[in-house]
C-alpha cells in the first residue's frame, strides 16, 4: 500500500492509472515528470486533452473525427465521392490515407459485431451507411474490415444488408428520396495475402493459403 | 508523415507524445482511449493534472512533495526530527516509507551530483541541508542515495561540507543561530550487499565483493 506524500499527486497518478497499459508505476513516473517540466508544458496537455473532448466533431457522413460537421475528405469535392470504404475506426482511415493510395470517401462503422464482448448492428454506424447507400449515387463499397472472424462476419452482414435493398427481382435499389432505381452498389473487399517483407515460413497456414488461392499471374 | 484528421487530434497526440517513453502511436492510442471512454473521466485527468502543476507544494523544510508548506512527515511531532534521511528523489521517500521501518524525517536533494548532465551541488538541495544541520539538533544524517558513481560522489561531498562545519580542531559545529556548540551529526549510509531473492551467480562482481567484505556475524 503506497503512501502518497500528497492528495493532489495521488489524484493524477490514479487518473492516469487509469489508461490502458499504464500501471501505478509507469504513471507515477510520467506524473513525476509533468511535475518536473516546465509548467506551461504540463498545463498545455491538460489543455489540450479537455479541449479534445469537449469540442472535437464527428463527421456527420462519415463518422470519423473531425474538427467541424462534415470532415475534410467529405467536404473535399475532389474526393469520390461514389466510392466507400468502411472501415472500423479513425485510425483505420488514417492508415488508409498514409498509403495516398485511396482518393474516395469513408464510413466509420465504430467497431465490429462481437457478441462476447456485447457489441451488435445496433452499436455500430450501420444503419447510416444503408440511408447513405439509399440516398446517393454510390458506385462502391469496400470492405476494409479485420481481417478476423468478427470482421468477417460484419463484413458479410453489411453486405446482406445491401442486398436487401435490392427489388427482389432486379438488381436495382429504390432511391429513398426521388423514388428512382439505381443499380446496387459493387461491394469489395480487401486482398488477402502476406503481407509485404513477411517471411513466407512464419506466415499462418491460413494466410499462405489464402495467398496461394488468390495467386495471380505475372505479365 | 500522418494526416490528422482533425487538428485537436493532432495537437492531443502530440502533447501527449512528448511525455517519457511514449511514442506516437501509443500517444494515439492514449487519446483515441480519451476520446471513446465518459467524457467525465477524460476532463477529470486534464484537471487532475492542471491541478497538480498549479497548486502542488514542495515542503519548506526537507522539499519532499506536499499540499501544504509542510510535509506530513515534518509536520508530524512524533518522527524523530533529530534524524535526517537524504534521499534523492520524491519516489526514494515514497520506498522508504512503505519500508514502515523509518520513524525519522527526509531531506530530498532532487538528483545527484552528475557533471556529464551539468548537475553540480548548486542545482541541488545541498545548502539548505547545510542550514538544517546549523540549526537544528540533528544526531545522525543517513545517506540514502543510489549505489552509482554519481550517488557515492554525492554522499562524499555531502559529508565532507559536513565536516567543513566543524571548528578547525573539535568535534563540534556552531549553530547559527544560537551561537551555541554542539556535537556533529553521525553520517550514515545504506548497507551495500546482495539483495533480496538475488541469485548469488548473477549478482555483479562489485556487489559480491562488498557484501564478502562486509560480512556479519550468525547469531
Amino acid at each position: 500500500m503506497v503512501n502518497y506524500p500528497s492528495k493532489l499527486l495521488e489524484k493524477a497518478v490514479e487518473e492516469v492509472s487509469r489508461l490502458p497499459g499504464i500501471g501505478r508505476r509507469s504513471a507515477m513516473r510520467l506524473v513525476l515528470h509533468l511535475l518536473r517540466q516546465e509548467k506551461e508544458q504540463t498545463l498545455a496537455l491538460a489543455e489540450a486533452l479537455a479541449t479534445l473532448r469537449s469540442e472535437v466533431h464527428y463527421c456527420r457522413e462519415c463518422h470519423n473525427i473531425s474538427d467541424s460537421e462534415l470532415c475534410e475528405v467529405c467536404a473535399n469535392p475532389r474526393r469520390d465521392h461514389a466510392m466507400v470504404c468502411v472501415v472500423q475506426t479513425i485510425e483505420d482511415v488514417m492508415a488508409i490515407e498514409a498509403t495516398q493510395m485511396y482518393r474516395g470517401v469513408y464510413h466509420v462503422l465504430g467497431g465490429v459485431i462481437s457478441p462476447i464482448d456485447g457489441i451488435g448492428p445496433r452499436d455500430l454506424e450501420i444503419e447510416s451507411l444503408m440511408q447513405r447507400i439509399r440516398r446517393d449515387n454510390i458506385r462502391e463499397i469496400i470492405l476494409a474490415l479485420s481481417p478476423t472472424m468478427e470482421g468477417d462476419t460484419t463484413g458479410f452482414y453489411i453486405f446482406r444488408q445491401i442486398q436487401a435493398l435490392m427489388p427482389s427481382a432486379g438488381e436495382e435499389i429504390q432511391d429513398s428520396v426521388e423514388g428512382v432505381h439505381r443499380p446496387m452498389p459493387k461491394v469489395t473487399v480487401l486482398a488477402r495475402g502476406i503481407a509485404q517483407n513477411d517471411e513466407l515460413q512464419y506466415t499462418d497456414e491460413i494466410t499462405l493459403g489464402r495467398a496461394l488461392a488468390g495467386r495471380t499471374e505475372m505479365k
